[in-house]
């Protein structure tokens, strides 16, 4: 799939001096509560309806109608980075929420450990759930086992429970390798090399997970592994390159720095308080055309089912943000990377209530900043990828098409 | 053209036990009759129009701007397949219209009886537009008189006036075949086997209109015929695979559990009336976790140019509604197919009403429905083949895109 509009809009990107400030507040979208209304609806939030009033509303379509994204896509997506197109392995992204320092020579995938009989035959996917104790226990009995095959590192990282990763480090490896995990029991798991599998780099994977099924035999849970989502890290043209934009990440959590990397963006702080990812943002303006900042909260809070936690977070925010106003960002994005409602505990597919501060709009929307009244806002219902596409036009970076 | 939202929500589906309706009111769409509305705004529905209040309302579009739909088309949008890439040939259409039980071994396509001269020139491509009966008299005499081409079978079906089916029935037909409709008069028919059509089916088919010429020679109008718009029954993925859903048709027309059909639908119930069809819809829905119901009349009424009569209509389904509701569908989506405007008395462009009942809502959009009302609702403009996911996200039935 050509990537028709990211090519036309970084053809037409030029650099100016003025800012452009994406403040992510993950997750804020929801749906109604019982009647209440949603998060945003039911939040105090004097300032950032103060500032939709004379400011620019809309929606933000993370993917496409119906789609519900995680965090590398909905992010990739507000990076100006089709999702569809932009496509990152679960491999990567497993190695970015741990913040693993991926680099260009490696190939990761995600592992679970399982359970095998003595046939062979997967009884248990998730090896009964095992604590990341034990999955660090029996990661190090893997690391001190392991002969690397010829020319290849062999990295593990305990991920959580069962999940862990693996990273095969080495020159002109690809991740043309065949996932084990048959997705079922009673049957054995899938050889990596399988046809058409059948590769350098997959017959490498094969080796070793023939050699850490011997290391773990004897084990009672974790005596075998099961690997999926090979990938390598992309080389995509970097957020700097494509929009001629000097860029900082302001982000406390692994997982967003390491979507803010994949695209090559510098990451400056780690604040994950409201106020302090206000005053950080600030500071990197100071040298920096864009920056894009990450509040946390709101998504942790819609995914563990707390309304009142998550109106809590939105009020932080609101409260944090007068002293990223003070700064007078020339463009200020104010949205989210997806809905998560408390009632669904989980990303969901809404579209994202956006708010854009900036010059040269057709008046304020003169409404408060949710849900309902985003929708009528004159930024209409647009893509996620459209957004700092509009802010560099508000922010007159984008060079005229055509003569 | 690669379908690729279609692909990715096929990636995406998972089953559950949650119901979805997809309750068709053909061509319920209107444009304003003489400063008075449309037939949804004249009609009295206060059935629908509270539910609307506590629903998502929205506008569907069945193709593109500006682009008119036929039957075909219309619904499978609505079915949730691409319009533009799922391409069926009229020949097929024509087959599905009379139910004729077309198979994957027939090429179809539309006949024109027509009128030559002495030279072979087409004098009337319409043959004066002969009646059913007239019709009927020459493809028997077509049938007596044909010895079919070694290995097929050749069958004809009357359709209207000057209009019939032919279907080829045999192994390995192709539909590379030349349409033989010149589109002018003073000029012979074409031939279907005239370069590029040269293929084994091709030089079947001009054998067999040859052996027809013969036949109706002396015939005064019907004495020749113009083939086009051949086709195969297409193999398409069912609506089944595609969307891990259970499902039914309650559909009394031909053409409309002919284009279930297309998509490997099965016809549980053939109801006419409005009340016969939300019965029907209940009963269904005990062992399907998707049910297509299918009105007409608010479409017949509109080719009709009968305003009254389409506002009657669409006045005896709101009546007949409650029978539905009282089963709770978890997701009951209420549109058309397209617009059939009185005034056109044709199927028009303009995007369609549309009505979804469903959990996670950002509450209702508090207006009655209609066309007006429906622009500014949640659901925004979006693509009919949209409307099916849009459903099944609310039905929780599609996964997270991406980790």
């Amino acid at each position: 799939m050509e990537d028709t509009y990211g090519n036309l809009i970084a053809s037409l990107a030029k650099k100016n001096d003025q800012r452009i400030v994406l403040l992510v507040m993950d997750g804020v979208g929801d749906c109604d509560n019982d009647g209440k209304g949603t998060a945003l609806q039911q939040a105090k939030t004097p300032n950032l309806d103060r500032l939709a009033e004379t400011s620019a509303l809309g929606l933000s379509m993370p993917v496409d109608v119906g789609i519900t994204p995680g965090s590398g896509p909905g992010h990739l997506g507000l990076f100006g980075y089709d999702p569809l197109i932009y496509k990152v392995g679960r491999g990567v992204l497993s190695a970015l929420g741990i913040e693993f320092k991926i680099t260009d020579r490696d190939v990761a995938a995600r592992l679970n450990f399982c359970t095998i009989d003595a046939d062979g035959n997967v009884t248990d996917r998730r090896a009964g759930r095992i604590g990341d104790d034990e999955n660090k226990r029996v990661l190090e009995k893997i690391r001190a086992g392991l002969k690397p095959p010829a020319g290849v590192e062999v990295l593990f990282e305990t991920v959580a429970e069962h999940r862990a990763l693996m990273v095969i480090r080495g020159d002109d490896l690809d991740d043309d390798i065949g996932e084990t995990d048959p997705q079922a029991t009673g049957v054995p798991p899938l050889r990596a090399d399988r046809p058409p599998h059948t590769g350098k780099t997959a017959v490498i994977v094969a080796e070793i997970i023939d050699q850490v099924r011997a290391i773990l035999e004897g084990e009672k849970k974790a005596n075998m592994i099961l690997a999926r989502g090979f990938a390598k890290f992309p080389s995509w043209p970097t957020f700097a390159e494509r929009f001629q934009l000097n860029p900082a990440a302001v982000a406390g959590y692994p997982m967003y720095r390491g979507v803010a990397r994949l695209v090559g963006m510098p990451v400056v702080s780690q604040p994950t308080t409201a106020a302090d990812i206000c005053t950080e943002t600030v500071k990197a303006l100071a040298d920096h055309t864009f920056v894009f900042s990450h509040f946390k909260y709101t998504d942790k809070t819609g995914e563990d089912g707390d309304l009142a936690g998550k109106i809590q977070r939105i009020e932080e925010m609101d409260a944090a943000l007068p002293a990223l106003l003070d700064a007078k960002p020339d463009v200020l994005l104010i949205t989210g990377d997806h809905s998560t409602p408390p009632s669904l505990k989980a990303h969901s597919w809404h579209p994202v209530p956006v708010l854009m501060a900036a010059p040269h709009l057709r008046g304020g929307d003169g409404a408060p900043f949710d849900e309902v009244h985003c929708r009528s806002g004159q930024i209409g219902t647009i893509f996620a990828k459209q957004l700092i596409p509009l802010a560099m036009a508000h922010a007159e970076k984008l060079e005229k098409f055509g003569a």
